[in-house]
């Protein structure tokens, strides 16, 4: 049975190791894949998008555990939800809110037969997040873990969603990948809703202006360029360069994208 | 059969990836757990700490390697303990000095015949380590590696014990893990000791003192506390923040713990 | 079934996950192992190196995938070829290059069966390698993935090789490892054939030289000493220090060895 992990616990520490030391302990047969431990430490939001990202590429039935937990040991609730045929751990701080279009059910994980003990009130990964799933991995029935809760009742965090105003789509820059390529918070279908056929999208930055969609990296290295990439959002890109570097594109950067060639009446 | 791996061979090269590659060799049903690839360089010690974290957590009879080795090639002793029920395999320069107590038996790894030919004078880690681990994860009895060693005849790592000074007990930090907390040398048992009932600690840092012990992370963001970690250790953190960085906390900082609320007579 | 994975996605990202995830949703059986994801971006030539020090530790048919691709989306190939008795895929882009003289075959993937769909113009980690990986660690016959190629028609890099000029040795440096230890492309071979039966090598940097070959890191800790390393050229270290740092050596430095303790007359 497949888990994965992700949490902010960084590379350097042994936390990681801890909680695969348990769950292997009580799951041996569990097959374990790291998806991110370097998450910004307590960056909730982050975790759930990377989260959102590479989940889907999984096998049904694959249990992701992401611990990033801020308020460990306080009264916050830890959850489990079954998505999309997956199961998800988390803390209940929205880290999982990507995931509850497509929620099926949650259960507050409470069954404490299956902590580690005795518990400690700073690192929940290892006494509550690693056994749970090595029992989940194990065969456990998610209704054993606790109470159901309503769905609609589970910490949410809000995005900020692309606006229309006028002649222009506004959205801003999400997340800057390893490559200094920045995502931002409009999707392919955002782009199609705003342009009629014909018009093409100009996207105004602060500092520079790009005036086509490119559908690789393949052009000129050391120029701006737009694409689609793959989990289809724009994105500002510099071949061989690094865009959010070199144009100070930050999380929340406004990106506006005008129409050009309108078609022609 | 597990085998975990704790090195200061960094992420950057192809050093962990060849001792994989030769355990797997030579033992294909080998289950790899890495512990740390990033212990600073030569730091005997901080691997030392990390692995004496992390293994108890594993099942019994797994095999750890341990490979921080500044003097490999030379006559330095390679050897194996059986502890707590499980194989350590490190070089003999202290790093596996945390293990000793509950050591059963030690033996020196002598045993050529196991070793990748031509073994070099530079990278036990790949022909050394990662064979004898593989035959052991394949059922080789240690006492097959070579002769027995006595356990009071290996390099033992000193570390600093806490204190007591009249009505202060004097500890030091130890390790800053990757959220900014340093953990110190004073243990929860210390601190019971130093305590009469209805005393509670201050803790007195050259730039703060902190006047009582949190449970949680769960305080003013920003503001220094103190906690017993996970491990039952004393430890310094700001919520939010970065302690060790903040309050200028170095392995070996003191820290004086004294004592309030002492009871009315 | 073994497949390494050999990257320049770093490890912030979801992208390594991403192909682990398709790569065990298509072949839950298969054996997951990281090589390195942390290759400087686009550098082809450094993803060789490293793949070419570890791919011969592991056993005969694994599958080394190998995705540093500036190119990705253009019509530049993907490739797989068997040399070693093991399997590569990687983009026709040079990576390969220190395989090609073992290569026993070569085939074009052009199979697109076995493609994720849609198809991505960005992310072929993804939506190609990680799925014929499944597919051929699952037992497809590389000849199912598309067309053979001539060997001598694959992309090569050019790796600059030692020269001698009279009394002197020529390389230079290739890459600095975790600890600055500076390997030169200068084999033991070259040496052996540069000097005759009794004379010792004299390695002149710009900053130092060095008067003989160490054979291990047990010197005088600060000064700098030339070995030959585990792969059996020369390296440049300074022990419990860092020779890359501290000698300015760069990959592209150039080293040069002279004689001396020539044979008396």
């Amino acid at each position: 049975m497949l888990i994965t992990l992700t949490t902010d616990f960084g590379l350097d520490d042994p936390f990681v190791a801890m909680m695969k030391g348990v769950i292997l302990s009580r799951c041996p047969q569990a097959c374990l894949v790291d998806i991110c431990h370097t998450i910004p430490p307590h960056d909730v939001s982050a975790a759930g998008h990377i989260l959102a990202e590479a989940a889907p590429y999984f096998p049904k039935a694959t249990i992701h555990v992401a611990v990033v937990d801020p308020g460990v040991g306080t009264d916050r609730r830890i959850i489990c939800i079954d998505s999309g045929g997956h199961l998800m751990l988390a803390p209940d701080n929205g880290l999982l809110t990507p995931f509850f279009d497509d929620a099926y059910s949650a259960f507050q994980v409470m069954n404490d037969d299956l902590f580690l003990q005795p518990l400690s009130a700073t690192f929940h990964g290892r006494d509550i997040f690693a056994p749970v799933a090595a029992a989940l991995a194990c065969g456990l029935d998610p209704r054993e873990l606790g109470p159901s809760l309503p769905l609609g009742d589970l910490v949410r965090l809000v995005r900020p969603m692309p606006t229309m105003h006028g002649q222009e789509l506004r959205g801003q820059c999400l997340h800057a990948d390893h490559f200094g390529n920045m995502a931002t918070n409009i999707s392919q279908q955002d782009l199609a809703t705003f342009l009629a056929p014909g018009e093409t999208p100009m996207i105004c930055l602060a500092e520079t202006t790009i005036t086509d969609l490119s559908r690789t990296f393949d052009k000129k290295p050391g120029s701006a360029i737009a694409l689609l990439n793959s989990s289809n959002h724009l994105e500002i890109s510099i071949p061989r360069g690094n865009a959010a570097r070199e144009l100070n594109l930050l999380p929340g950067t406004l990106v506006v994208v005008r129409k050009t060639g309108a078609p022609k009446i």
